[in-house]
């Protein structure tokens, strides 16, 4: 007998909705431990789905875990786009993504744990949104001249790994000033790809939205 | 009885050839697929020593891998120490830490895998011998004015995460030319801590050792 829409409609909203608990679940693991050793059975008691669910939507525990991570990411680049996105200059860009982070850090941490937890492998191994407007304003910048660099894959891998130690370092010494560790870093940075060290003071220190 | 001294010598001899079969098995795994879910007991097994002898070395499995970043991290040094002895510029040995560290890849890749596997948070975590070494450089070069930074605490991260970063690139992209890349990234940094983009070129070009 086919699926009525409704009975069709229905059947897709907790189809996804599993996938989602999944998910959460799994987020819920790499924010707490990073420990991935859990089993299947007990991730999928712990998201509250059936064993057989989770084999609908994940090939395995990896798989799980790759999409937690990602859509970790995802909810990071969602948290900023929306400040960097009234900015022209990829000078600017790149230091609102660093001084961002950290206000991002403040309002969602669970963010910040799972990216500290999942190490850099695994991150890079995402190309996600983030991996893509990083990539997409160091371009420009080439191109436009703003920045000078040598090798961009090399500069971007700097970026990011500073980035991630930004992170780390607001992870495990929550004493310090995060906006003022995240400007430096961001000033250091722009110095680094080629901006003279007035001047990347001065975009690393212009007023930002208000995202997080 | 008290034991003999050659019976008390031949006792210690087997206990530290104990713990290192132990972390030897843990850097393996962790050099494989930093999969650290195995169990205990097939952690010992592997090592081919028995399961009681675990505890007389580790409070934990977390305690164990930990030692075996550590000795990887001790191997790393060693690999280095010889060639940026001689160099008096802390900025030489910055650049020297940075393009050493592809050719020790090239040597001894298992201490790679494991970096790269292990991620940022347990490799600072320890604050073994690399890391005082670059804290050291850090603030020598802070006071002879050769570096010029804001922060060195958020220098230092920036520098560690770079060079974790371009491992990762040697580890993920083996077509890419390591030397160069790691004498790229050099010169980046070297520039982020201040030096003239020249004089960073040209500090991060000059001949080293034949480390690895």
């Amino acid at each position: 007998m086919p699926m009525s829409a409704s009975n069709s409609n229905r059947f897709q909203r907790r189809r996804s909705e599993t996938r989602r608990a999944l998910v959460r679940a799994a987020r819920q693991i790499l924010a707490e431990s990073g420990d991935t050793t859990a089993s299947i059975r007990s991730i999928a008691e712990q998201a509250d789905v059936g064993l057989g669910s989770f084999y609908n939507h994940f090939a395995s525990k990896q798989d799980l875990f790759d999409a937690a991570v990602a859509d970790a990411l995802e909810e990071y680049a969602d948290a900023i786009e929306g400040d960097l996105r009234a900015l022209d200059d990829p000078a600017e860009r790149v230091a609102g993504g660093v001084r961002l982070s950290t206000r991002v850090a403040e309002s969602r941490p669970q963010i910040v744990r799972i990216l500290c937890h999942s190490g850099l492998g695994r991150i890079h191994a995402g190309r996600g949104p983030l991996m893509l407007r990083a990539q997409r304003d160091m371009e420009q910048g080439i191109a436009s001249g703003r920045f000078a660099v040598a090798d961009p894959v090399i500069a971007l891998s700097a970026l990011n790994a500073s980035l991630l130690a930004l992170l780390e370092l607001w992870f495990t010494e929550p004493e310090i000033d995060s906006d003022q560790a995240a400007g430096t870093m961001a000033e250091m940075l722009l110095h680094m790809l080629g901006l003279p060290e007035d001047e990347a003071r001065d975009v690393a220190q212009r007023p930002l939205g208000s995202a997080g």
